[in-house]
């Protein structure tokens, strides 16, 4: 079920710019789709948009009011319910990522059924899916895996969309995660999905193409080398059924996201270990390239870094941030 | 949340014996637990326990009724309810691994409700578990896996702990499916876990022991070879982290179950798989031996399949129907 476009922004009352990065990844990403931010007294974030109130916005069109605000501990706030029951009182839906969901807020959840409006919880999938088929299907696929969680992974993906489009291509980003889904009105929150069906929600997620000069970049997720998300990671792959992948890495990480005693894998084993698996369901796969996420090193270590993988493993590499993703597209084409 | 025993087991209107295979899972593996079966008229199936009524069976001693037949569909059937309404009247908890949910039935929720009685819909985990940690933890572990789904992975792991127990070695299956829940009276379907948690519930599945002697057998899910099922193994291999692997294999079958367009993996490549995946998180793990499912075969074409994949991979090899388990346990220990 697709969120309606464009929308209006709530920043809320985030305490600093991080705390709105999902609103910040939407205009850096669609920036089309925002008519502009709502921000709360004590709000320090500022995405750069027009501020207004659910009026203003109603008035230039918005569809859907979305919280792209992460309080400590990922909940919807008491302070945020007036102003959420007035946008739903203008007419707007409701999109959030949070953990606990807009449906189970009694006061929000009872207006949008009064009203006919959608509350969408994006990282609480509704439909349910078939497990997966594993046959083949038409279109070209490229998907992003990591050495570790939160390394670039949803970064390249969009990248690789947006320089894929400039150049005339039809091409997809299908998300996975909530940020993703947010950023783009649609998608699968795949760790939320049942055990049983991941490989399947991503097969319904980038669907047989109508031509075979489509591209689906389908957002991944996790590693193989974390123990804690390896199981999504292996169902993701299976079910992208991808042609190609491109290894994201973080150079300066010692140990993998949230667990001291699992250190960083070897690049080349992870890739080797990412290949083995992808090759079940696409016995072709390869690598198109590597996208480093240099953000932690100067300019110079970020160049070195960049050459040195590009020489040890004769693949393109680069920095989307620093240097963009058009070799990597020229290695996919 | 264990399962009260001993059980009646209903067979309902089972239409052949293949229908009540799980209450004679229970019966092979755990006669102890049963007072007796209840049949309905039109039933074909036979455990070869006393036929009961409900009163004779409160009278024995029974606490539950186990739900041991699968109808068409999976579902709960209108036909049942008089007997299931009369059990918990009667005192008894009720259990099932149907697809629907006892707890979704108005006439049996609100009676269990009224008297206080549990209803088991151990497919539907309702506990919440943690994401795993991969933290290494003292007990030793050991895992079946599979070339192919269905092809005995519980059916050894159930062999491995009578004999272990058999001689006199500590020991516990860990259920990971509904069947082995029935059959031991707890566990994890860890296939209808959020897939975010599947490492993490089995790690809770098979904790930490408070001895270094302690057997965990826990109970292989899928194949790494099975494009719908994959990811459920890799999460359950990792949060097992096992000690030594089974391989578990049947060797008439010609493709991977339900999937007519994916071949049967290479034994020796599968078993290879199995070990990269589990060195993450158990990097000394080895295989103890084989378990083949020679059902299909005549006694001399299984002794020779037998002894052709003991030569070829130098492991102990056996059928636990046909020849026990022995030998696995002689390795493990």
């Amino acid at each position: 079920m697709a969120i309606k476009s464009p929308y209006l922004l709530f920043l809320g009352d985030a305490h600093d710019a991080l705390a709105a990065k999902v609103a910040q990844g939407i205009v850096d990403w669609r920036p089309d789709n925002c008519v502009g931010q709502l921000r709360l007294d004590g709000c320090n974030a500022d995405c750069g948009l027009t501020d207004m109130t659910v009026e203003q916005a109603v008035a230039a069109g918005a569809k859907t009011l979305v919280i792209g605000v992460a309080n400590r501990g990922g909940v919807i706030a008491d302070s945020w319910i007036e102003v959420l029951q007035s946008a739903l009182d203008q007419g707007l839906d409701l999109a959030a990522g949070l953990h606990n969901k807009l449906a189970d807020v009694p006061a929000i959840a009872s207006k949008a059924q009064l009203l006919g409006r959608r509350l969408h919880d994006v990282r609480h999938p509704t439909e349910t899916y078939p497990v997966g088929s594993g046959l083949p299907r038409r279109g070209k696929r490229v998907l992003p895996v990591g050495t570790d969680c939160s390394c670039g992974k949803m970064y390249t993906a969009l990248a690789l969309e947006k320089a894929m489009r400039a150049r005339g291509i039809d091409s997809d980003f299908r998300a996975t995660g909530q940020t993703g889904i947010l950023i783009c009105g649609s998608g699968v929150s795949v760790d939320a999905v049942v055990s049983d069906f991941i490989s399947g929600a991503t097969e319904v997620l980038a669907p047989e193409a109508t031509d075979d000069n489509h591209w689906d970049i389908v957002e991944g997720q996790g590693s193989l080398y974390h123990p804690s998300f390896a199981g999504v990671t292996t169902g993701l792959i299976h079910g992208a059924q991808p042609d190609y992948l491109v290894l994201c890495h973080e150079p300066t990480r010692t140990h993998m996201r949230g667990l001291p005693h699992y250190p960083i894998p070897d690049v080349k084993a992870c890739m080797e270990a990412n290949l083995a698996t992808a090759r079940l369901t696409s016995p072709d796969v390869k690598f198109a390239g590597i996208s480093v996420n240099t953000a932690a090193l100067s300019e110079a270590d970020a160049d070195a870094c960049i050459k040195e993988l590009e020489s040890t493993h004769g693949l393109p590499t680069v920095d989307p941030f620093r240097t963009g993703v058009d070799r990597l597209v020229d290695a996919l084409l």
